[in-house]
C-alpha cells in the first residue's frame, strides 16, 4: 500500500523502514529536513511541506501521524483543512484516547476516517515486529491490514508459537492478536489498551528495580553503622553480609526462571554495560499513560496500589516530593525535638 | 514513691521532673554529669554511678530506663549484678517487644520484675502529661499506680471528658484509659502498643505532608512549563492556577473540621514559622516502630498499605531508592532510548 | 443576615439552626415537605417552591445550596432563570472544584455572584461549628462574614487557643483562620480545599484502621493454625499472644499522645459501643473528593502513596478487586499447580 | 552422579525425572509409598526409609530435600543422625535463608556440607529446565555442577542466546549464568536471590493483575448506575464503554510488546480457556518469600511500595483487612451519620 509517514523520529523512521521492507511505498514528512533526507536514501519519497504530501498521495489517502502527543492537536489542525472524504488518518502515537474520541467524531463529520495504534516495541521493533493495539471503525481497520502485518510482530498472518516452544496460549481462535497486532474496539479503544500496557510497564519496570535494590543492600550488615541515633540499628547484621553480582543474577533468572521478560533482558544488559549505572541520574520521566491508567482505575474504582506507587516512584525520583519530606521532618522537630540528617544517606548525584 | 531514672535525656528529664512536681523522690543518673547536675539543681538526688544509684534507693528498688533502644541492653547488662530480688526496672523507651519479652524471662529468673512502657508525648508531655502504655505483671503495674497517675496526661484517675466536650468517648468503663495510662497485658503490651501507636503516627504525618504537598503545587499551571519532551505537559493547567497560604489551611482546618488533631496543631505552628520549611533538608529519620509495625503486619497476613507506604517515603526522603530509580532510567534508555533528566524537577537541597 | 437554604438534609437542616441561633432569618426549601415542616416549627420560613423562596428573600438574596454534589447541576438550572443581578449563590455542598470554576463564570456572565464553601464538621458541627474553606469573589466572601462567623467553630472572629491550651499556633496573624473559616482565593479554591481536607481524611482514617487491625490479629499465635500448606507458618507464635482491647487502647491514646486526634474519638467511641463492630459489613464508600485529590495529585506530578492507598483500601471493600484477585489465582495455578483457598480466612459477612 | 531425593511432590518428582534423562541415578524418598512407586516405574531406585536411603547411597553422599519450607528442619532432624563427614546436603525448597545458615553451621560443625538451592521453572521446568539460585561452599557447587547443568533451563554450559535472539544479553561473561544456574554467596545466598525472585514476581503478577482489571472495568460507563448517594457518580461515562476481549490482549501483548514475560504466556492461556475466571475464587495465598522480601527491603531501609502492595493485595483477598473495613465504616457513621453498603459492589463468590 502507499502511506504518507508524519514525524521521522526514532520511532516514525524505523516504521517506515520496515513498511519498506514489506514492499509498502511511503511517503514521508518531519519539521526537520534532514530527518527526510536520511529517510529517501533508503528509498522513501520525501515530502518537504505537507502540501507536497498531499498531492503525492493517491485517494483515499493514508496518512500515519507518529509526533509526540502533545504535538498531534496542531498536526491535525495543518493537516485537516488538507484532507479529502475517504482519507484515513492514523495516530500511531501516545494520544490521550479521549482526545482520539473527539477526533474521530470530528474528522467524521467530514468523511475522514480516524484510526488509534498504540504501537509497542520501542527501539527493537525495526527488528522483531511491533505490537499494535488498535481502535476505531472495524471496516476500516480492516482495509488496513496489508500495513499491520507488515508491522506486527509475528508477520504470516498465522498463530505461531514462539520458536522456544514456551508459553504457547493454548487454543488459539484470534489469529491477528498472534500475529502481534489487535482491533480493540471503536475509536479509543487501541490508544486505551496502549495506557494500560504502559501502566502494567511501569508496574513491572518497578518490581525488577525494587527487588534488585533490596539485593544490592544485602551487604548494609558489612557496612560500618556510625550510627545515627535517629536511624534504627540493624537487629541482625549478620544476615545482611551478601555482595550480590546483580547482572549475573538478572542474566540467570532470564534463563528458565518465572520472572523471564523481554524486560529483563534489557536489565541484564544494561548491568552487563555498567554495574554501578552510575551513568543516570536516575530522575525518571513519566509518560501520559501511567498517568492516564490510575485515572482510569480510579473512574472505574478499581484498585491499583501497584501501578500507582511505580508511578509515584517516578515522582519522588524527580524531587515532587521533598516539601511534604520537609514537612515531615519539621513535624518531627516540633513535636519531640528530633534533628533530622542534613545529607541523605545515598547521595543521589555522587 | 522513690524512683531511681537512668538516661536524662530530652525525656528522661521531663519525666523526672513530672515525677518530683507530683511529689515522688528521685534518684537521677546519666553518663554526662552535667544532666545530673541540672536536675539536682531542681530537687532530684544525684548519683554519680550505678553503684551509688543503688545504695541511694530503698528495697524494693525501682529503677526506670530511659536510653535509647540501641543503649538498653548495654544497661541492662550493667545493672543486672546489681538487681536484688523484688526491685523493679522499668523500660520507658521504645524498645522492641521481643526484646521485652526476653528481658522479663531473664530477670524474672531472679526474682526482678521487668515492666515495659511506651511513653507518647514528646517534649509537650512535661506541661501536658504523657499517654503510657504499660506490659508486664499486672500486681505489679497495680503497686506503681502512683507513678503513673502522676506522669499521665489526666491525673485525677477518674475518666474525665476532654474541656472542650468534643468527642467525649460514651460510656466509659475503663477509667485508667481515659487517665492517660493504661495496663495492656503481659510482658511486651505495653512496647507493641507503643509500636502501633507510632506506625499510625507516621500514616497521620504522611497523610498530612502527602496533603499539605498537593495544595502547594497547585499553581503548577501557572508556572513557565518549558516542556521537557519526556514529561507529560498537564492537560489544563487552568485547573492548577491557585497559590494557597498553608499556614491559614492548617490553622483552619484545627477548628471545627474532621481532620483536627494535635499533630494538625504542630504542623501549623511549623508553617506559621517558617513558610517554607527550608531550615529541613527533609532526610527523614525512622525510628525501629515504624518498622516493627510493618513487620507485624506481615508476621499477622494483615495488610497495611497506608503504613508501609509512610514508612517508604521516609526510606526514599533519605536516598535510599537511587539506584532502583537509576535501574528505571537504564531500562528506559535500553529499551526506547528515552533520556532521562540530568537534574530534579524540583532540588532537594535549594 | 437573611438566607435561602435549599437542601435540608443532615447538614443542611444543621446550618439553617446554627444560623437561627445567632439570629439569621432563613426561609427553607427542600423536595421533600415535611423537612420544610420541620424546621419551620423551629423558627424557619417554609418555601413550598423555589418561586416562592426567591418572592421571600429580600435582594440582593442570598442562596445557599446543601445538596448531594450530583445535584448541584440541576438545582442551578432550576435556579438560575430565577436569578436577579447581585443575587449571591453559595455551594456548600462537596462539589468538583473545577465545576465551581464553570459555574461561577456562567452565573458571573449574568451578575450573579458564585461562593464555594468546603464544609467540614459532620453531625458534629451543630454542637460545636463548622470549618469553612470558601472560595470566590473576595469582596463577596466579606460581605457574607457574619453568615460564616456564626456557622464556623470559634465565633467571635478573634484567634483563641483551644481550651486545653494544647496544639496552640503561635503567632497566629490569621484571625479567620483560627475563627473556624477561611478565604482560600479564587473560585473553586474553597472546594479544592476541602478536597485535600478529604484526602486526609481518608489517610487518617486508614492508619487508625491499620493499626487497630494489627492489634486485633495479635493473638494470632494462639489460634489453631490448621496449617494451610499454600499459607506460610508463622515463624515465631509466641511473638503474637495479645488479646488487645482495642476501645481501651483507642481511649488511651487521646490523653496526652501523639495521635490525639477527633477522629481518635470517634474511633473510642465506636469500639466502646461495639467492640465488634458487627453491624457494619465494611463495605466502604467514598465520595468524590478522595479520588480526585489523587487525580490532582498526579496532574500535579506528587506523589500521594498514602493517601491513593487509603482510596483503594476503600474500593477493594466494596469487591473491587475480586477479578484481579482471580486473575492471580488462575496464574499461580497455571505456572506452579498452586490451588488457592475456597473460602476467605476472615469470612466478611459471618 | 549418583544423588537421593527426599519429597517427590511436584517439583521434587520432576527433577528426579529429568535428573534421569541427563544419567543420573535416583535413589528417592517420600512418606508417601505411591510417590516412590511411581518413580520407581520411571528407573528411579525406590527407598522406602531413609535408612535404607542411606544404606543405598555412595559416599560421600547427595541428599536433595525438596519438601515444604515448614517440613525442612524435622526432615534435618531425621537425616541429621544418619548423615556422615563428607555427605552433601542441597535445601532446593523454599527456605528461608536465615535457616540455610544456621543450618549449615550446625551440620558443618559435624563436616557435613549443606547447599542451597532456590529453584525457579514451576511446572514447565521439567521440560525448559530450571533456574537455580545456589548458595553455600562454592568448591561444593563446583562439584555439584553436574547435576546443576542437568536441572538447568540451558544445558550445554555454554553461554546462548535465546532462539528469538530477542532479549540478548550482549558481552557475556558468566557462562553459568546464561546457562540457567548461578552461584550466588555463601550460605543462604541462593535462597535470598530466590526470595527476591518470588517479591518480584508477586509485583509482576499484580502488575498485569491490575492492568487488566482496569480493562475489564472499562464497560462501566455502560452498566445502568443506580447512582448510591455514598458513592461518586462517574463524570464522563461516555469514556468507559469499551468491551475488552482480555485473552485477545494478552495474546497480543505477547507479540513484540515492552511487557512480553513468561508469565504474560500463562495470562494469555488462563484468559483463553476460562474468560470469566469463574472457577476461581480469588482468596490467593502466598508462600514466605513474598513476606520475606518485604522484611528484608525495610532492614535494609530500602523502599518497596510496588513489592508491598502486591503482597497486601494477597492479604486482602483472604478477607484479612475486614475488621479495618468495617472500622472505617464505623468511623463514617460516627462522624457523619453515613451507612455503607450492606452487600458488596462486585460479589467476589457469585
Amino acid at each position: 500500500m502507499q502511506l504518507g509517514m508524519i514525524g521521522l523520529g526514532r520511532m516514525g523512521a524505523d516504521l517506515v523502514r520496515r513498511l519498506m521492507r514489506h514492499g509498502h511505498q511511503c511517503v514521508v514528512h518531519d519539521v526537520h529536513p534532514s530527518a527526510i533526507a536520511a529517510l529517501q536514501q533508503e528509498g522513501a519519497t520525501g515530502a518537504a511541506s505537507l502540501d507536497q504530501m498531499m498531492s503525492l498521495l493517491e485517494g483515499p489517502r493514508i496518512l500515519w501521524l507518529m509526533v509526540p502527543a502533545a504535538a498531534v492537536e496542531a498536526a491535525l489542525a495543518d493537516l485537516g483543512p488538507r484532507l479529502a472524504p475517504g482519507d484515513i488518518v492514523i495516530d500511531g502515537g501516545n494520544s490521550y484516547y479521549r482526545d482520539d474520541m473527539r477526533r474521530s467524531v470530528e474528522l467524521g463529520a467530514r468523511g475522514v476516517h480516524f484510526i488509534d495504534v498504540g504501537t509497542s516495541g520501542g527501539i527493537a521493533g525495526l527488528a522483531r515486529g511491533y505490537c499494535l493495539m488498535i481502535g476505531g471503525e472495524e471496516d476500516v481497520v480492516v482495509y488496513l491490514t496489508p500495513l499491520f502485518t507488515a508491522l506486527a510482530s509475528t508477520t504470516d498472518g498465522v498463530a505461531k508459537p514462539k520458536p522456544d516452544g514456551i508459553g504457547r496460549t493454548m487454543g488459539l481462535d484470534a489469529p491477528t492478536a498472534a500475529s502481534g497486532y489487535l482491533y480493540c474496539g471503536l475509536s479509543g479503544a487501541g490508544h486505551f489498551v496502549k495506557m494500560i500496557h504502559n501502566g502494567i510497564e511501569y508496574g513491572m519496570m518497578a518490581a525488577y528495580s525494587e527487588g534488585l535494590n533490596i539485593l544490592k543492600c544485602a551487604n548494609i550488615g558489612a557496612q560500618q553503622g556510625a550510627a545515627d541515633a535517629e536511624v534504627t540499628p540493624l537487629h541482625h547484621p549478620e544476615y545482611y553480609q551478601y555482595t550480590f553480582n546483580l547482572a549475573d543474577i538478572a542474566e540467570v533468572w532470564r534463563h528458565g526462571s518465572v520472572i523471564d521478560s523481554w524486560l529483563l533482558g534489557k536489565v541484564a544488559e544494561v548491568l552487563r554495560t555498567d554495574p554501578t549505572l552510575a551513568q543516570f541520574a536516575g530522575h525518571v520521566s513519566d509518560s501520559g499513560e501511567g498517568r492516564w491508567s490510575i485515572e482510569a482505575a480510579i473512574d472505574e474504582a478499581v484498585p491499583a496500589p501497584v501501578l500507582s506507587a511505580a508511578l509515584y516512584a517516578r515522582f519522588s525520583s524527580r524531587g515532587q516530593s521533598v516539601f511534604a519530606d520537609q514537612l515531615l521532618s519539621a513535624m518531627r522537630y516540633a513535636f519531640g525535638g528530633h534533628v533530622d540528617l542534613a545529607v541523605p544517606v545515598t547521595p543521589r548525584d555522587a
